[in-house]
């Protein structure tokens, strides 16, 4: 997959800059403080729609000419958006259909953003005019850097037009009527179709039930959703193409969100020239929540550097609760970004807004426009330390040895499964084994079940539910070559259209696990069943597949239930090389999770150095040149005092180590180790 | 109430079969291991419209002659369905109006099944159309035993087609709007109707908010409910009538789902020649959960024998959890059906469907297609069980001397009243009392309001909230010749529109109770108030009646709140036999409520000989040349160790044992005694 | 604010009574009860417009003709409705439009009440008749006591309708599309409207997401209920003109609901003669929740006395759960009403509705019509008392020196924010405040923004925050003149536009606290920090600011987390006259807020002489004779034992006192001190 990414000479730090809703007395005060801060690099014209075009007739582009030429003087960069997302309400009101139509069926009218039908003729019409006009205008700017089409797409529509758009992509699929009752077995239930004409969007009106994740016909559904991905995607495209007419050279993004469920970035990750995206962990969470997250957005353009193109500078608004970035937090996060292979760290906001839903929202500058509060001082020493880092990471990738597979189909297809559990999260497992890899300080890449595997030594598909196209033979290869797979109940279920294979489960997974499964139970949340690993009693929750060994020996033993004695995790000889197929058939808890993943990596000496000092994080990239970096990143309150692993140079402090040299790092501590 | 039911030689065993689903080289395989599993019956054509009816003027019967062919040819029989239950799309295509409006009034498009509107013409038309030719093909086809018409009626339409009949339902019920307005007591909130077009179907739109459960107008809302049952069951008729036109000489049923509460079963009860219910109880429910729904439907055929037409050899997949059935829970679960009343055992599913959403749903063939899984052992071995015990409990009736009044009015007017308390299920308290009678060994008849009485010894009458026709005078009959009355909180309120009675609590009942109610509290679900009863100290909960004695005796007390002190349970001599009224005023706890009931079934000595057996459920049958058959299931994972109390024959060892005789049941053990 | 209120010689005691639904020979009864009960005051007619106009054409007066006869005929006065509440079935069919299209946007057809489109010009027609009609029939009736316009407005409709009298509202406040552009900041997201006809009500299917407290726009929320209340006013102001054309001697209310969120009672107030209100407290309230909401009601009309028009005998119906009043409990709710400013006391409901949603809603004459229940009892006990009172506290005054700014405004902005939590209950933090405030013994007006707040030592302002006008200047002001002014977290942060203050937190505030705030935390509910507090550890959650002192001195610190040392709660000395400025920079427990208010009321010396008897409420009144009244009210279930301050004598049992005699209030124990 080849990628196309801005030329900097250093990581490009700012954000998304909105001026247009300032009078021009504030820009030069916002250019004083971005000196102050060391911003270098501006997105603007995310929202700047009925700004540029104030009619259908009209385009206007003084403004932006004015904010372009200002940050053209200034020295900044700037990523310009196509301004698409929110449409002006003169559009709204002359095009009626441009407003969604939504899972429960009813008709929008004009409100919010990101709410475009992705099927409609004006949208369509409209905003790929707007994109060119702004490229034909700008293109040879001096200050643009990059492309920034429309801004996190999702959501979904369900109209007339778009239900025509999904007959059209059904046919294009499908071929025949036959094909497609075949493929969502529509017997069952007596929903043979005899008409194109009679297939409708699977919603709350039609098949589902309960919500978007109950419905009567999986077939239908999933491939609702895969519509949806390309005809958003079309969207997209559309733009690209009216972009580059005018402006070839540079290169275009849009900003993804890290794992969404609603979109299979893996359709849309052709399309981009390099991946970007904006990181809003959830309050609380892991340091490898927003890891994972990372490491899954560089697996779109095959392990390329990716732009975090948002990250708040101190806190969300648009949930519940909106914590504080605590002090430190903000470089430990940014710096986190980087090792995974960020090449540019951007905020959202550099300015509060004033009004609506974001004035809450963090921002660089706040309302009172000072530049002594303690988040305008972060956000400066940071921007210092990465104008003194310089293009040291630039275009670094990581050379990780462990994969970690991610299917958006099995993603949806598991959670809108009827039976035998609702209560099994695809992204909680997946981050579960990801983060059990990555404590014992492994780097991973996590990648889509179509990718290249040769390079990897460990492969981890939980929850691999659907089998397409030849993922079993290549993981079979893995093993064949000496490697280890390791996969989990629920997996090897279903074929792409998700209908169960005719066969035993772990279907086409069976010969490399040497296993099959005979009936699987599933209880409550609080119902734990025990699962013995070694010396460990771990637990296993929700899902207990009952395993026959066919080949597989027993790692970790049920040691209750109706099923105590019999194996929850196997591993399986395959091949020639001492390659090994993994089982687990419950959901174990992190513990057991940790257990068995160390016991896989250690077979391959994937064990990192500090893989005992919890809440240390390492991560390597390895740059164009060959030099390789090993970043550290303290998550915890304590300073950890380290032994130093290799000749290296901390670029931060400039300090050099030598192998047994003591390494101390500081509570929220950071380290990037250039290795001699 | 006659019945009608079909004509075999042993419980039929066997259930629901698609085969349409699959090539016909799989039905060979599918005959050969129900040869295997003792499989004789098969439920045939559930779902069958649009491979039947392709196209709305073609019929084409080739699969289902075939099907029926084959099951000939192996000597299978064949409940056939009019396939009735699902549409299909091109008929949804061509009668938009096929679709029902919900409660949120939104007209739903093609999608899932059980969902047509009860009044559309279309349907009406073309689902008695195809059971006309259903009989017409197969009247005389010699596998077939009975006719299963539609499946799973239930939900309710609010369209417009549903509210013109509503009014001509409405019409014919009152006579004068005078009447109407009367009996929902209109002048409250000025809603006095002057013309029948006025009413609306009460809906999330018109009287309700919060849900179905809230109303502002009760005897609207109950009308409703009572209108939406009949017009499924004009449904039902329709198409009963189109089958005996043609083949009046086989059963007709439909299956029920035990206490469901959208439909009224007791009015449809009568158009059925014989009951039969899919049995799918609430995860970890107590074991009279179940046995609760079979005498419940044991009762709508005036105590005749039902049909198990459905049950989960395994698993089921509509839930959120769907735990599997363990070792052993199949079997008991049977011979718990057949100590009721069944007079078949039948699954859904022989063959796991491959797609859509049951196909996690337990199977007696799973998508492998072994004979060698634990399921598949599991129902052979009780298939070989079944075929050995041959006739000996059919047409068999229970000689129950209890009585548990179940009433769906009461049922529907307590849970959409406002006040006292939203929080009393009708369910939940109406089990309480039966697993109480059942827990003391006390055989249970669950029959409507309307059933004669004069057998029973006991009539348990919790939460009668509505007193309709002369059931409070049939009552007093039970009291005056000796029996034993128990009613509770919340009982005698309301006459059939919801209008309270213009007297003391509990109105009609105040009599035989020999109290009166001065007022009420409610609580919270956690704010208990202990009752003393006897030696016990019990707990209320919910709601709490205050109890004036105006000739009844106090039975428990309340000893806190500021009604401490006052009765809480009360017994009232009534009649010169003996006989006694019983007033429960609050809801006991399960203590509470197994001590009040095995007083009040020791005054009739009812109290069985393994009441003290906690776990074991005893049930007695009298086939019809008089032979008493006692059941015993052991619900418990320990042995019990019993002892005899009669000469009798276990008829599934062929022991024989002699009062006093060591009787041991193992962990979910299985005995059919016949008595000598 | 002029007032105009009812005339009488006592309190009136009665409540709403509906005799059209009954017989006539009831109505008799009913009487015959009501002087047994001491009732002398009917509201009449609140549902009664199906009955008076029971077609288009006919106005029918046959029936309350005779009810207010026979009021007459037995000397009782009433209270008439308009009617206008509840709309008749025929009108609904001929003018769909009268139904509300609600905030999913969906056409509700008939049923319920209070449900009519305020824009409707059908319901604006014919409601405004029928109070005209009524009004010319019965301004002269000798029973005539006061007009009650409609019940309970409230609600919210988003039709067509609405949306074009929303435009010409926005027109009309705004003049221009720019200064409303300006004033919602709608270049945010590209809202830049160009036509008014562009403008939307903000619903789910416009500007909201997940209920109507999530906007995009806060500032078009805030218009459409600021807009809302205004249009449902204007229903008011049609029909009270429609009576007063005929009737313009007598008083007109409406009856309010306290603090009711969705309607701005401050912007109603001046259009009534006497404000009125329906006091249903929420179950296990603490008795200041209740006297809060008087203290609101009484702050309408600038601390005129308002009428108690509804509250229940006994239970409510409309609840899950709906708890019985225990005995005392009514006499102590009543007397806690007058000892906030009422000079009525009435019931919902006279006779217990027979049918419909409020059937087992308290009655004063339950369903069996008698009078030996123990709750007509206590109303007859309470009838008496009230009748040897006589006029005692008719026209009486509170002499609050504490004033508790209350404001719609805020209120809402606070909860449709985004950021920083969701989790902040303006109410439940009002009503902390105030509750410590009435706890320790001061009385307390609760005003809006606009007051007039010279009369006031302490102005409590919590969550102010949107600043409207001059309130900064106002509460400066009282502190130059020695008054102490107290505000918290969120307060001082947006103008009335919902647009953030470009200033430092809390804006317009920040002189008069002396501090700022420089960025803020929120974490989840169960995460409290510790606040020091003199000896005291308190707790603050939810939102944390952290100040930096510009001139205050801390009074609490937070203990805990990375602000541990930085001040919580700040005083600020302002002006030459002692005043202060106190802010509290996070939702504090309730012994923090006790804390702090006690030393605020005490710089003041408003701790009352009660002030350390936990559950002993003491209020005080000045009739317009200058007499001086103390109400003690002992709100528990122990007897208190308490000294008497001052020469008084109890008016209810005439008993004398001097300071320092013993004084004892029994459980729920009520004393009415004249001072001597």
């Amino acid at each position: 997959m080849t990628g196309f990414a801005p030329r900097t000479a250093k990581i490009p730090y700012g954000g998304d800059y909105n001026p247009e809703q300032w009078p021009e007395e504030v820009w030069e005060e916002d250019h004083r403080l971005f000196g102050k801060a060391g911003i270098d690099t501006l997105t603007v014209g995310v929202f700047a729609w009925s700004v540029v075009q104030p009619t259908p007739d009209t385009y206007d582009f003084t403004v932006l000419d004015r904010v372009l030429g200002l940050a053209a003087r200034e020295g900044r960069r700037v990523v310009l958006a196509t301004g698409t997302a929110a449409v002006p309400p003169w559009l709204a009101r002359a095009h009626p259909e441009v407003h969604r139509t939504d899972f429960e069926g009813r008709r929008h009218g004009y409100g919010q953003r990101h709410n475009f039908c992705p099927s409609s003729p004006a949208y369509r019409r409209l905003s790929t005019a707007l994109a060119g006009r702004m490229a034909q205008r700008y293109a040879d700017h001096p200050v643009l850097l990059a492309w920034h089409i429309n801004n996190e797409y999702g959501g979904a529509c369900y109209c007339e037009l778009c239900a025509r758009s999904f007959r059209d992509w059904l046919r294009a699929r499908y071929g025949t009527l036959d094909a497609l009752n075949d493929a969502w077995w529509t017997t069952f239930w007596s929903h043979r179709y005899t008409d194109w004409a009679e297939i409708e969007p699977p919603s709350a009106l039609t098949e589902h039930w309960r919500g978007p994740d109950h419905t009567a016909f999986q077939g239908i559904t999933l491939d609702y959703r895969r519509f949806m991905t390309d005809a958003l995607l079309g969207c997209f495209v559309a733009e690209k193409e009216a972009v580059r007419a005018h402006s070839a050279g540079t290169p275009v993004t849009t900003n993804f969100m890290g794992p969404y469920q609603p979109l299979d970035y893996h359709r849309w990750a052709p399309h981009l020239d390099f991946a970007s995206w904006d990181s809003y962990p959830p309050p609380d969470a892991p340091p490898t929540r927003a890891a994972f997250a990372h490491d899954l957005m560089r697996g779109l353009k095959g392990g390329a550097p990716f732009w975090l193109m948002e990250q708040t500078p101190a806190a969300t608004a648009c949930r519940d609760i909106n914590p504080l970035r605590r002090p430190g937090e903000l470089r430990l996060a940014s710096w986190q970004a980087v090792a995974h292979g960020a090449d540019a760290v951007l905020y959202f906001q550099m300015r509060a807004s004033r009004g609506a839903c974001e004035k809450y929202f963090g921002a660089v500058i706040g309302h009172a426009g000072r530049e002594d509060t303690r988040v305008f001082r972060e956000v400066a020493a940071l921007g210092a330390e990465l104008a003194a880092l310089g293009p040291a990471t630039l275009g670094a990738r990581t050379p990780a040895r462990t994969a970690l597979l991610f299917d958006w189909d099995s993603w949806w297809a598991l959670e809108i499964s009827d039976g035998p559990s609702r209560l099994v999260s695809y992204l909680d497992v997946l981050h579960g084994y990801y983060r059990a890899a990555r404590e014992a300080g492994a780097d991973v890449d996590v990648v889509p079940v179509t990718a290249d595997l040769s390079a990897y030594d460990v492969v981890l598909a939980p929850l691999l539910h659907l089998i397409k196209g030849d993922v079993a033979t290549r993981l079979e290869a893995v093993a064949e070559r000496g490697g280890t797979v390791l996969t989990t109940c629920l997996s090897g279920r279903n074929d792409e259209h998700d209908r169960a294979f005719l066969a035993d489960v772990p279907g086409p997974l069976g010969p490399l696990m040497g296993i099959r499964v005979d009936e699987w139970d599933a209880r409550p949340a609080h119902e734990d069943r025990p699962v013995r690993l070694g010396d460990l009693e771990a637990a296993g929750s929700l899902v207990f597949e009952i395993v026959l060994p066919r080949g597989a020996e027993p790692v970790g033993t049920y040691t209750a239930d109706f099923y105590a004695g019999t194996p929850a995790v196997t591993r399986h000889r395959f091949g020639d090389r001492g390659g090994e197929g993994w089982y687990v058939a419950t959901l174990l808890d992190e513990a057991g999770t940790g257990e068995v993943i160390r016991q896989v990596l250690a077979r391959h000496d994937l064990l990192g150095p500090y893989a005992r000092h919890r809440g240390v994080e390492s991560s390597r990239r390895v740059t164009p040149d060959g030099t390789e970096l090993h970043f550290l990143l303290n998550h915890t309150a304590a300073t950890a005092e380290l032994t130093a692993h290799s000749s290296a140079t901390d670029l931060l402090t400039g300090k050099p180590y030598e192998p047994g040299d003591p390494f101390t790092l500081g509570p929220l501590g950071v380290a990037v180790l250039r290795l001699a």
